[in-house]
C-alpha cells in the first residue's frame, strides 16, 4: 500500500495537483529543545493559519503574531476538539512590530490619522507538538522555543508548561481559531 | 487524464494523504463584487500566509489583520516575483483587535506590565485577483470586499484601485512576505 501511495503522490505532482505534500511528509532537522527533543518542523512556515495576535510588554517586547497549525491541529480547531489528537504541532511565530511610513502616507488621505503596523524582523518561533505518551508528564505536550534556528536553554524551556497550565481547560493552548 | 485524476485523488483521500484539494478545486460561490464580478473563493481561510498587520484609526478602527495568498500568489512572493502571474489571488482578513485579559492575567507573573491583543470579530475580507487580460484597466488586477459575505457597493469598489498605485513598483500590492 504504502508504495502505492508513494507512486500516486508522484502522479500526482508530476500533473501539478500536489503542491503541499512536501513539507508535511520532510524530517525534523537541527538541533532539539531542551528537554523535549523538539526540532524545527519542516515547513510549517506554510501551515494553516489559526489566529493573530500581539504582545505589548512596555520597554521589553512589541510583537506581531501569528500561530499556525499542521492539518491535525487544524481540523481539531475546527471541530472544536478538546484534548487534541496526537500529532497536532502548533507553531507560534513572533515578529517585531513596526511602523509602516509607506502603509501610513498612502492611508492618509482616505483615512486621516491612520496607522499601519506591520511585521519587521523575526523574533522567536515556538512549537507545541502532541504525543501525550511521550510528554505525559507536561499535559501530553512537548515544547520548544527557537530563534535565529537555535532552540532556548533548558531554563526558558522549562517555563513553557507552567505557564500554559491555566490554559488546562482548552488542553494547555491560549490560541482561539479566529473566525471569517 | 481528468478521470484518472479524480479517481486518483479519491484513492489518496481515502488514505488521508490529500487533505488541502477541496478548497483548491471548489467553486466560487455568493454574491459578485461590483465592476469586478469576484465572488468569495472557497477554502481561502486555509491558504498560505503571507503576513500580519495592524490597522489603528483612531475612533475608526481597531484591527489585527492577516493576509493570505493562494499556492500561486505563494510561490511568486517567495520567488519575489514580480508582475504576479495570472491565477494570484491574495486574501485580506481583517478582525476587530481587542485586550484579553486571559492572556494578561497569565502574563502578568513572567511579564509585569504585559498587554494581550488578540483577533475580536471579523470586520471585512479583501481579494485582489490578477487577470491580466479581464482587469488591464486597473493593473492587471480586480479587487473585492465583502463584509458578512456580502460584497460592498459600487463606491466602495471604485476606490481599491486608486488607493493601491502607490505600490505600482511592486505590482500594486502593499504586504511583503514575512520573514521566518
Amino acid at each position: 500500500m504504502k508504495r502505492i501511495v508513494v507512486v500516486l503522490i508522484a502522479v500526482l505532482a508530476l500533473a501539478g495537483v500536489v503542491t503541499y505534500m512536501a513539507p508535511a511528509s520532510g524530517q525534523a532537522d537541527g538541533e532539539p529543545s531542551p528537554i523535549y527533543g523538539i526540532t524545527i518542523p519542516p515547513g510549517y512556515r506554510d501551515w494553516k493559519l489559526i489566529a493573530v495576535d500581539q504582545l505589548l510588554v512596555p520597554g521589553k517586547a512589541d510583537q506581531l503574531r501569528a500561530q499556525l497549525g499542521n492539518d491535525i491541529a487544524i481540523k481539531a480547531l475546527k471541530e472544536g476538539r478538546v484534548p487534541f489528537p496526537d500529532g497536532t504541532i502548533i507553531a507560534a511565530i513572533h515578529w517585531t512590530r513596526v511602523r509602516s511610513e509607506d502603509n501610513d502616507r498612502v492611508l492618509a488621505g482616505p483615512f486621516p490619522g491612520a496607522q499601519s503596523f506591520v511585521v519587521g524582523s523575526p523574533v522567536n518561533v515556538q512549537f507545541m507538538v502532541k504525543d501525550s505518551k511521550k510528554y505525559a508528564a507536561t499535559g501530553g505536550w512537548g515544547f520548544a522555543d527557537f530563534t535565529d534556528g537555535k532552540p532556548g536553554d533548558q531554563a526558558l524551556h522549562e517555563t513553557c508548561f507552567p505557564c500554559h497550565t491555566p490554559a488546562k481547560d482548552r488542553d494547555y493552548v491560549f490560541t482561539h481559531y479566529a473566525p471569517q
